[in-house]
């Protein structure tokens, strides 16, 4: 049994840019086997980069608005509540709508390969 | 990319019995690739049987006061923003505190073996 306790505050260290596009905080709640859990923080109109999952990803939103698109431009927009999963290899990028803060738990297997950032006209959902 | 939308309300065919003591909701909301996802609803003093996850199992505890217990006798509470990781094959169960409601996300990797029902001196904690 392992356990990553409560919702951690985004502290400072946890600041993220070279994978991100406006403001972005992540905490690791959880990391086994593989198996990686991380509370993410972002202002509004934040994202992370293009990237990939070896294994997937499974994000629960939290609270506030998030958005998530994939390189052959399926989008989508995620609200509490609303678990999202991510094909393995699939790239990707997720992050907060332009007028919203978002918080969601992103629970990834495998290792991550990151590619480049979203511009902001890559951002505007179709 | 696959999407289950919100927390499910715990409707009645969501209520199980065969594999719980108590009141047990649960609703799945993602089901792809030997990835599931549900949300579960424990009334208070409300648990699983004992059971095993093939590839194990991630709790995020949403709201309320939950426990888990290893068959090693490891226990543990689980409060908002916790997430904890059962390895593989590991048997457990979780519910709620005897004076909490509970609300989990429980994402579970491959086939679920069940045992038997928890007993009221096994749900006391050590």
């Amino acid at each position: 049994m392992h356990i990553g306790r409560g919702i951690p505050q985004g502290r400072e260290t946890g600041l993220r840019s070279s994978t991100t596009t406006g403001q972005v905080w992540s905490d690791i709640v959880l990391n086994e086997a593989g198996t990686r859990a991380l509370t993410m923080y972002f202002a509004p109109g934040s994202r992370t980069h293009w990237h990939r999952h070896q294994g997937g990803q499974l994000l629960y939103t939290i609270a506030g608005q998030g958005w998530i698109q994939e390189r052959d431009g399926e989008s989508a927009t995620l609200g509490p509540g609303d678990v999202c999963w991510t094909e393995p290899g699939v790239e990707h990028w997720h992050g907060s709508a332009p007028d919203s803060q978002l918080i969601q738990l992103a629970v990834h297997f495998g290792d991550v390969e990151w590619g480049p950032g979203v511009a902001d006209e890559e951002y505007r959902l179709p």
